[in-house]
Formats: C-alpha cells, sequence, structure tokens
C-alpha cells in the first residue's frame, strides 16, 4: 500500500454509476409496462432477464422448508442470534407518540406512525446477501411496519438462494417474490395482482434497480443510492498491524471500487501495516478484486500528530471507522462525521457486518457529513399534532392574524379571526 | 363547490413540474459556473437575474437596522413569541446519544451529531415569509447545528424584504446572503469566497431552485421538493360551516394549484359549507387565485358513515388535516398519513403555520404516507458505535466467520479470526 503525507483535503468520493440514457429508457418501459399489465409483464421479464419461466411469483411453504435442508442448523443458530442481536438494537432507536397539555387548554405533539407497507429488495446471484435480509427488515418490523414484501430475481432454475430464504424466515417474512430487476421495484411501487405496492423501497441492487428507484421516488420513497463500501482506521503506535491489515483487506473483497484507508501518526505502524496486507492479501480467495480495491482506492495517511489525523478522519467522512487507540473512547467526542464507529482493537468491522446489532446499511461516498444508518425512524412518520382551545384562540388570533397579514395572506387572517366573533 | 359521492380512490396528487430540458440545461451552466468562479458569478447572475449590481453579497448590521425601522413593533413582538413556540415544540424533539453496556464488557449505542453546516433558501417576491424563515432555521439551531447561512435574492433595490431581515435577526441568524435562484443553490452547496458550503439545503423555491437542488443532491443533502399546499376537513354534523370555508379558503388563496377538500358523512353541512365558501370568497383579495383553486381542486366529498369518511382520508393522506367532530381525539388513532393533524373547531390551520409551535414544512402530494414534517432529526447524524471486549469476540467470533463464509466472503471470516490466535 502507498504510505502518503496529508497533504491536501482528503476525500472518499467517487463517481457514482448514474446509467447511460439507453439504461434510463429500459427502465422506463419496463416500470410502464409493470404498471399496464402487472403480474403478466412481471412474468415476462422474469424469463427475459432472468432465463426461467415461473409458475407462480410467490415463494411457497414447500420452498422456504427446503432451503432449510441446505442450511447447516449451526448457521441457522447464528442467523437467530444475529436477528436477536440486531432486534434488540433496533428496539431502542424506537420513539413514543408524544404530546404537551397547557393550562389554556392548548395541546401540542407528535403522533409516531408506522408505515403501512415496506418493500425489501435482495439482489441476486453472489450479492444475495442473508445478512441484509436482516438488516432491512428488522428495523421496519421494529417500528411496525405491517407488510413487508421481500423480492428477489430466481436463479436459471427459479430457486432463490437458501440463505436468503432462511433469513427471510427468521425475521417472519410472509411475502417473498421471485422477481427483480426494475420490474420488481415497479412491482412495489405500483402494485400488480399478486404483489401490492408498498410505500417504501430499502435495499441495494444493480444500476437497473438504482434507475428504477429513482424514477418511482415521489410515488414511493426509497433509501439512499449506496456508492462503495469504505472503511478508515485511525490507530495509535501501539495498534496492531495484523489487526488492521485483515480489516482494510475485509472491504477491499467487497469491491474493486471499495476504499481502505489507514490514518496514523505512527509511521512505524504504516509501513508495518503495508507489509501485512501484502503478506495477508496473498493467501485470499478473493484476491484479484482485493489487490485492485487497495491499488486504487486504498491509502495509508501518516500525520504529524493524533490531532492531525482525527482532522483528516473528518474530512473522509467514511462509512465505516475504527478506532485502534489506546483509549478510542476519549476520541469519540472529536468524530463529527462517520457512519459506524468501532471503538478498540477487537471491534473488528465484519462483527458490525453480521452480528453486533446496529445495521450494516450505512452512508458512503462522504454522505455520512448528513446521512445515517438504517433505523426505526426510517420506517415511521411523525405527523404534528395541534389542538387550540377557544381560550388560547381569543388570547392569540389576533397575532396570528398580525403575522398573516404581513405576509398578504388575508384568508389566513379571516379564517383565525372566524373564531374570534363571539 | 361540488359536492360528490366518494364511489372511487381518492388522491391528491398532482404532477409537479419537473422543468424543461432547457431549464435544466440552464442550471447545469449556472451550477458549473459557481462552482469555477465563485463569487464573481454569483454577482453577475445577480446582476442579469436580479436586476441590480451588488457591492457585497452579505447583509450588514445597518440592513438589519433599517428593517426594524419597516416593521411595526407589535410585530416584532408577535415574531419573538412565534419564534419562541416554535423553539419549545421543537426542543421536545431532541434526541441524546446512548449507549448499552453488557457485563461481557460489550457497548453498543448511537452518536447523535448535529450537521455542522445548513442552509436555508428564502423565496424571494411575495413569496418572502418571515414564517418560513422561523421554520427552517429554528429546528436546526434545536438540532446544534453550528453554522446557519439564509440565502435570498435581492428585490431591483438591491434590499432583502424587511419582515424576513428581522424573523432571521430574531433567531440569531449571522449569514445572510442577498443571493437567490440556482446560483444560490451552487454557493451553498460547492461554497465560494464569501459564502462556505453546507452540509444541507433546505426551504422552498422556484423550478430553478428546485432542479439546482435536485442537481447537487449528494454533495449535500436537500429537504423535499414540496408541491402546492392541501387541507382536508374531516367533518361531522355539528361542525361550524363558516370555519370549514374559513380554512378551506386560507389554503386556496396559496396557489391555482392547491387543493381543499371537505369530508363528511353530512350532507347537510356539505351544502352548508358550499354556500359559506361562495360567500366568504367574494370578499377575499385573492380571490380570483382562491376561486380557481376550489373550482379545479376543490372537492366536498360526503360518504355514508364516519368510517369511510376516515377512510377517504388516509387515502388522501393530506399535508394539513382538521378534524371538527364532537370528539377529535378519539379518531385520531384512525388517522394513518397526515402532515399535521389540527383537532377541534378552534385548531384553524393557520395557527399552526404562524404560532402554535410545530412546522409548517409538511409533506405535500400524497407523501404523507412515508414523509414528516421538518423536525430536530432532519439535521443530526446517528452514528452506530459498536466496541467488542476480547471476551466477546472470543466468545461470538466462529460465529460471525461462519456467517461471512455463507455470503463468499473470507477476508470478513479472517479478520475476525485473527482476533480468536492466542
Amino acid at each position: 500500500m502507498k504510505i502518503e503525507r496529508v497533504t491536501e483535503s482528503l476525500s472518499l468520493k467517487r463517481d457514482l454509476d448514474s446509467g447511460t440514457e439507453q439504461q434510463r429508457q429500459a427502465v422506463l418501459e419496463i416500470l410502464a409496462n409493470v404498471k399496464k399489465q402487472g403480474d403478466e409483464a412481471l412474468l415476462a421479464y422474469t424469463e427475459k432477464f432472468d432465463g426461467v419461466k415461473l409458475a407462480s411469483l410467490k415463494v411457497s411453504p414447500e420452498e422456504i422448508a427446503a432451503a432449510y435442508e441446505v442450511i447447516d442448523e449451526e448457521l441457522v443458530c447464528y442467523i437467530r442470534e444475529a436477528r436477536d442481536n440486531i432486534y434488540n438494537y433496533h428496539r431502542r432507536q424506537v420513539r413514543q407518540s408524544w404530546i404537551t397539555t397547557e393550562t389554556d387548554g392548548t395541546i401540542l405533539g407528535q403522533k409516531i406512525t408506522p408505515l403501512d407497507a415496506v418493500g425489501v429488495y435482495v439482489p441476486g446471484g453472489t450479492a444475495a446477501y442473508p445478512s441484509s435480509v436482516l438488516m432491512n427488515v428488522i428495523p421496519a418490523q421494529v417500528a411496525g411496519v405491517g407488510r413487508i414484501a421481500m423480492v428477489s430475481p430466481p436463479g436459471k432454475d427459479g430457486k432463490l438462494p437458501a440463505g436468503v430464504l432462511v433469513a427471510a424466515n427468521e425475521c417472519g417474512v410472509k411475502e417473498i417474490y421471485k422477481v427483480g430487476g426494475a420490474q420488481a421495484i415497479g412491482a412495489l411501487a405500483y402494485g400488480t395482482e399478486t404483489i401490492p405496492r408498498v410505500d417504501k423501497i430499502t435495499g441495494p441492487g444493480n444500476i437497473y434497480v438504482a434507475l428504477a428507484k429513482r424514477e418511482v421516488f415521489g410515488d414511493v420513497d426509497i433509501d439512499m443510492i449506496a456508492g462503495p463500501s469504505e472503511i478508515v482506521v485511525l490507530a495509535d503506535g501501539e495498534a496492531n498491524p495484523a489487526y488492521i491489515a485483515a480489516d482494510l483487506l475485509s472491504q477491499a473483497e467487497h469491491d474493486m471500487r471499495a476504499s481502505s484507508v489507514l490514518v496514523t501518526p505512527s509511521l512505524e505502524l504504516a509501513e508495518r501495516v503495508a507489509v501485512e496486507v501484502e503478506k495477508q492479501l496473498a493467501t485470499l480467495p478473493r484476491k484479484e478484486i482485493a489487490a485492485q480495491s487497495i491499488r486504487d482506492y486504498g491509502a495509508i495517511y501518516v500525520t504529524e500528530t493524533m490531532d492531525q489525523a482525527i482532522a483528516a478522519v473528518n474530512e473522509l467522512a467514511p462509512e465505516h471507522l475504527e478506532i485502534m487507540t489506546t483509549d478510542p473512547m476519549s476520541i469519540i467526542g472529536q468524530i463529527r462525521h462517520a457512519g459506524a464507529i468501532f471503538l478498540g482493537e477487537n471491534s473488528s468491522e465484519p462483527i458490525g457486518d453480521y452480528f453486533a446489532g446496529p445495521n450494516h446499511v450505512l452512508p458512503t461516498n462522504g454522505t455520512a457529513r448528513f446521512s445515517s444508518p438504517l433505523n426505526v425512524d426510517d420506517f415511521v412518520k411523525k405527523s404534528s399534532i395541534i389542538s387550540y382551545s377557544k381560550k388560547a384562540v381569543l388570547a392569540n388570533g389576533h397575532k396570528i392574524a398580525a403575522l398573516a397579514r404581513l405576509e398578504g395572506l388575508e384568508a389566513h387572517a379571516r379564517a383565525v379571526e372566524e373564531r374570534l366573533k363571539s
């Protein structure tokens, strides 16, 4: 890995694939056909794009039972434990509706209401991750969402991956549909005979899925379009180079455009990590991907001081931040921008990907400056409550009317003054 | 107003202006020039579009002092009272960072961090509302945002409206810039010599502002693109027709595309409201706008039962909902989708626009199904905290490695296993 001194402002931003005009047109056509023809269009597109003619879109109880034959019993137990950890963490985020009452009779408040229905997209092929099922489904369930519909493109055998089915079933997902791509997004946004429409769609996908999500936004809500994964490790001279190298490589194996960065005031550590990365890389099954990611988007920045290193982290605003210093808790208050913060040498990033409880759907590409991990708030609405008594309106009505007139809105003023008439 | 029986599914959705290709190209050019030339571009565009050659973009203390000469002292007091009400309401929304600790040393949590900097756009001309200044600025301040930069296009006299300046000053806004349009959005997103960049931009604007916000989204966060205003009144036979008519008209005067709807099981009330609307409309200064809005987007729906009326409200998912029944609190639990809910006959909607405390920036165009009023959460990030002890990783590391291998991510498994050595 390159070792550099920080000389100018840092950024993890990469241009995201925004698709070609041809891809956009293809997506618009698919969405229009799904809106018009419903299930018929879904089945036709599945035959065309996934190479399989399905009799039914909905996954049957038999298919779920068959998935359990494939997945090791111990793994099912680990999935359950991960599920419980994720559930317990997100449960802490739940907010209650609240009101304030005043002696003049005024009541103000916020009514928290879960979304009616949410759609979760799970990509196909090697990116069909059981962990993504848990991370997208559980916050919605904890929020109290009434209906969760999962969609995923079937393989040529007409099946979904066993791990995905087991994870969905362990969460209690009742609606699982074998449909992917832009057509699945159309089904979730507009509804078909088999798949009722939802209010929000979450989950990652390829460029067609991303373009379709952008198009249906407004009809339904969507989550953020994610960029490649990132990790920044902030370490002092005491940190373990083998741990750091292993964690950098765990990001690098995701994607050739993933970004793995070490920031440290210790040149000695920097050099030892660089050696460890080469050593560990050599035996990785996905070493081509990881090596290219490290070469193109990896970096080791050496700073003069720890404060400079912390400033560099805030400039990078990473998706994942590991703090490997002797007292990581003493630094956390200085971290302004990071999706997930891992403290101490034992808190390896994959612990958060799979098991600890916090969400692994995190802001990428510098958006940690203003965005949060997927959370329970993403699946509720907060409606305002306003109740004014006669007494309150008599005391304040003339003020409100005056403010309305300042803005030239006479009907607003009169609406309030109507209440002031005996 | 038309009185109709509800026969099919209802919607307040209108096609929003998404701009022409020509407008989009103009916006892209403006943004590129602002990025390249900074203040110079801002001053040139202000001369071109606003017809005024400015010496300085920043509003001076003298300009603010002059604004107080224009605004009635009593009005300033009302603005202060509104500000305090808004502040007190939003203060209730503030969340604390939290952690959980376990006996094995595991610490999980959520770190709440305010955004570094926020930009507030205030439209020019007759839409320069002091109330919008309060509603956009205060939630950001309550969240703890460090820097708030307000932008608004100057008039031909090179000034901003006095009411806007007074409202901003009463909130303690220190940075106010005389620049509007796409160029103002570019300045906030990329920064110029005078205007440092921000992390999020809120506030309404014309089509150029809306297109510019869409373009810079990703570099910065933006709020929702708002549609025309809407009110739905849910009333029983006991409700006061003059109150309802006045409130319907207060929405209708906003915009020819605003939507004012009454839903009631009482045909008698429906007929009396229709008469009242005509009567009150006749003397309104903005009667042309209100009349066209009522004609094109107004409706009175008469249902068989109150339950049907409530179902209609949920289908409409209005921005503003007034419940004018004898016991409105008994109905609130059945309301699933509404931006702001006004309870009882005294709670006229303009009370919420100006004074009560809850935000008047609300989800429109059916998005109340999945969106919330502007609130403190919109100005913070919630970073995850994960700290695993040696004990915790020894107990759970093999499970995490197994889950990683199920997904084919060997480097993830090895990163955790590195901690299990010796």
